[in-house]
């Protein structure tokens, strides 16, 4: 698998506006987007540190896996995403090494990325998202 | 703050044995340094990732942080650590803003860094480690 950069950490949030004065004001990072993705039921904020975007996901909906996470497990993060040159192959050879899927073909994510989830089952435990633009 | 990038993610692991054939073989990331940190308690393994090192943990005790870590959320991403220029100066600008303090001075880490941590009672439940060379 070809990765070259860590291209977001996802954190799950109860509050995009309520975190925000700690990612701005404490750590000095700038909100540059806030977006809802329907099909997630999040609300998305973003930052850039560096190679990596900070993406806050705020459930928008009590059935949102986002709002289960944080029920869960609080507040936290939630998921990495690695950035690959090509998402189905990065996938397919995955799979071919035992990994199991969340996804077994790409989608369209935040920011219009290809993106596609392992389990973290297969993962030691870290959600893992592969993204290409 | 001034956070110039991710330097790296720790992510807890029951053992880094098990978990270098994932890293390596699937993800194609290669181990580079396997080091003991004794005061932690934890066995480290890096791989490097753009700009952002990967840090397994794995616990050398059963009362290490990570083990209980583990034991209580299962393996997974443990740490965030934001590189900064100055850690000291980074740890009084936060204390200022109202952030509790795991660290008050910084200290000595894994790969010889200057390193230390926020409380995730403060960050919106990520828990936050500052570092520099």
């Amino acid at each position: 698998m070809d990765i070259s950069h860590i291209e977001h950490l996802g954190i799950a949030v109860k509050s995009i506006a309520d975190s925000l004065p700690y990612y701005e004001n404490v750590l000095g990072l700038k909100c540059y987007n806030i977006e809802e993705v329907a099909d997630q039921k999040v609300k998305t904020a973003f930052f850039k540190v560096g190679q990596t975007k900070i993406e806050l996901l705020e459930p928008t909906s009590e059935d949102s896996t986002i709002a289960k996470f944080i029920e869960k497990r609080g507040e936290g993060v939630h998921h990495v995403a690695f950035a690959v040159k090509d998402v189905a192959a990065s996938l397919a050879e995955a799979e071919s090494k035992g990994v199991q899927l969340i996804d077994k073909a790409p989608r369209g994510g935040a920011e219009g990325l290809n993106i596609a989830f392992l389990h973290p089952k297969s993962t030691k435990g870290v959600l893992t998202e592969l993204c290409c633009n």
